[in-house]
């Protein structure tokens, strides 16, 4: 892989799908697939997907298509999900406890450690068996369990002040579920912005359209 | 509107962050911006902007920018967004209460009903004062309703069934949190799929390049 070369947005947003589709190719039992029937299934033309694999190399496609397993491998390495990632989850509510209770994140090497939250009636553990740590423990946590990646479900009034305490306690990287586009100046923590009603628009907009039709 | 022109999916994508922005722009009180301050904060070029609405007509920017209070009402309309959708939501677990307690889905007119589970001791009321109801009445309230949109909060294996439901009961639109691409085969429903492992994903990818770097 040319790690110099530009990699658009729209490269970056389709490798995930690719990961997803390779873990269902896996479960289903395919061991090869051409770029052909990849694309079909997942909706892009095959010049489309080979362009895409081109950007890391290739993959090397031999005889018929690629193998399924050593494909997903490189997307899992180039994503970074082939190593764990340390993860805590600031906000134990109804969103930060439906996070922690996702079985895709662990499949993924994402590994929640603990909830915190600032409300004393949710402190303990939760039904999946992780604790709930009060926030003034927050920072104390986090130098201990060297955690990489912190989840703010928090209200957008708290999500400024709780993301710049993760970046100065040394949390490399925020997925945040407040709905801001968060940015914390003077720091190198990276941020994932999870818009959840991103996607109801674009939802309202096929709907709107299909209507026009 | 040139209703039969293409708009490719990345336009697309930007709608609703555009409306964001504007919504940002309209609460801190500005009344008109030009296309250079707009793509700044949101980390577009200007050119980028300027060709984005052009798919639309191009707003009519006039003098010194865009005044925001349109530019937000036409973006609103493109998505559909300035019309209620009436939403109920299969699956009244964490992530579907969260999502019931979201402010800023009644905030773009899309108007939750209800909540419906298979789980007979989340039957009753959210915390947020919603009904929660058993499915058997599912198919009876949305045409009692006329409900647009359903939200699938339940597991994969679960999903593709409910949606078939949801399909012949006259809803409109799916979205669904179910981990998996749905398809239900023969019915013209529109499906958003909301896949939030991508998202952290992309996070794992930035983090991991920015390691390299």
């Amino acid at each position: 892989m040319n790690t110099n070369e530009y990699i658009s947005d729209a490269v970056i947003r389709r490798l995930p799908r690719y990961c997803r589709y390779l873990e269902e190719l896996m479960d289903n039992g395919f061991t090869r697939i051409s770029s052909d029937e990849l694309s079909k299934r997942m909706g892009l033309t095959a010049s489309q997907v080979r362009q895409d694999f081109n950007h890391f190399g290739g993959f090397g496609q031999q005889g018929y298509g690629y193998n399924v397993k050593t494909l997903h491998s490189e997307v899992a390495h180039i994503l970074g999900i082939d190593h764990v990632h340390t993860v805590i989850i600031v906000g134990a509510g109804h969103l930060g406890q439906a996070l922690a209770n996702y079985p895709n994140f662990e499949k993924r090497k994402f590994h929640i450690l603990a909830l915190f939250d600032t409300n004393p009636s949710v402190i303990g553990t939760t039904e999946s068996g992780l604790p709930v740590y009060p926030v003034s423990q927050l920072e104390s946590f986090i130098k201990e369990n060297n955690v990489d990646i912190g989840v703010l479900t928090i209200p957008k009034s708290e999500a400024v002040k709780m993301g710049t305490k993760l970046a100065e306690c040394g949390i490399k990287g925020i997925w945040n579920f407040a709905s801001t586009d968060l940015e914390i100046p003077g720091s190198d923590v990276i941020i994932e912005n999870a818009h959840l009603s991103d996607s109801i628009m674009r939802l309202s907009y096929q709907l709107n359209n299909a209507e026009k039709a």
